[in-house]
């Protein structure tokens, strides 16, 4: 594993010409689920705790997915398991009698997370040199209105939703390297989740852990110490620019 | 049927605000497959007849098309069927010898495709107020590879390959109202060619029609004439920007 890096690498790290494909892990990764919640909760319902809220929807996500995973469920996009645990909290927070239009326009919040402030100049950079692809669980239409409203410059999005399979699962790490033509090992996932980025490198590709301390809010912070299975260590896209010499 | 435009309209046309997303047939309508296969072959094999060679590979395309779908041959992606098509034409052509390295590198000519020159420009203007995606029987590879070389600015990238399906098939043109979750009538098909956009049309989707006289080389031109069903029916894709209001 190659260390946090300050600034501009004089000298790429040699990953960069050993991989073509970079697939980003999206929300805490590139966009800012939490704090993007939390802002439009104020602003539409300031009676409720707001990152209170923003927790237990997304803490609904992962068992959410793993009905699907289990068969439990049918093959159900986040947007429809979004509006599932929507339902399943708003009477927890004062809102059960909040109108079916108004649900609709909170669950598309997903669809209008912010960036961090690093990532569109990340990518930017790093499309000069590598195709950018999302890898997300997020489906394609949410994937592709958040990038036109946040600007993100991907060269394709890709989605569990074209896998039919949701990370960890190893259809979605060897399908990109699958859509690519390439070997895994040419293909790189960038994750702020180790999770994540351990099924990855199980498919042999090589992985680029990104720092986001606030990811579930300013405290208690993430852990975002190193872990040396990973290929790169970053403090965020623009110091993986710098690594890979872009 | 709107009629061929001359110039930016003072009002865009109705349709403006009655779409969401435009979806683009690639092939001959957004990128000059013809013109991109000829330049090529003269560069690398200057003795064949280049013209007849890009018409002789692209005739095999529909048929090879119609063998995955009446079931003959398994889901297959069209960087296979192209190199199947090529060792079956590469001996009408002299060129029976040519290494399986020459092979491979002839058979991405698809992902060098040239644009029109009409094509970014025009899909740069519509990408400010509508949501742009491919909608091609290209795989998504060979499609974010010729976009990304290109310069072909795509909000998203769909293709047959998503829906495990060719176009005219209905699960196409549905998908991709499917993917934004919009009624097919917020979607417009732009295409070249009349019966893809007849396959939209029945669907429920809009259709615009641009012209592409030189899709075939310059002589037979192609007829271009306007048909009634269609929408719209453009010279090029500036002129779709200049009706649009773009």
């Amino acid at each position: 594993m190659t260390a946090v890096n300050a600034g501009a690498a004089a000298t790429p790290h040699p990953l960069a010409s050993a991989v073509d494909v970079l697939a980003f892990d999206i929300f805490g990764t590139v966009v800012d689920w939490h704090g993007s919640i939390v802002r439009e909760m104020q602003a539409l319902h300031p009676g409720v705790d707001a990152a209170a809220f923003a927790l237990a929807w997304r803490a609904g996500y992962q068992p959410a997915m793993a009905r699907v995973a289990s068969g439990e469920l049918g093959w159900t996009l986040i947007d429809d398991l979004h509006r599932m645990i929507l339902d399943q909290i708003l009477p927890r927070f004062g809102l059960a009698a909040l109108a079916e239009e108004q649900r609709q326009h909170l669950n598309r919040v997903w669809h209008r997370l912010d960036a961090w402030p690093d990532s569109v100049q990340g990518l930017t950079r790093l499309k000069r040199k590598f195709t950018l692809c999302t890898l997300s669980n997020g489906n394609i239409g949410l994937l592709t209105n958040m990038a036109k409203r946040a600007g993100l410059p991907w060269d394709c999005i890709l989605s569990a939703e074209v896998f039919r399979a949701y990370k960890p699962s190893p259809a979605t790490y060897l399908g990109v390297a699958r859509v690519f033509a390439l070997p895994p090992e040419r293909v790189m996932l960038v994750a702020a989740h180790h999770d994540d980025l351990a099924g990855a490198r199980a498919c042999g590709l090589h992985t680029a852990y990104i720092e986001r301390p606030a990811e579930f809010g300013a405290k208690p912070p993430k852990d975002v110490s190193p872990r040396p299975d990973n290929s790169l260590h970053c403090t965020d896209l623009n110091a993986l620019a710098d690594l890979l010499g872009c």
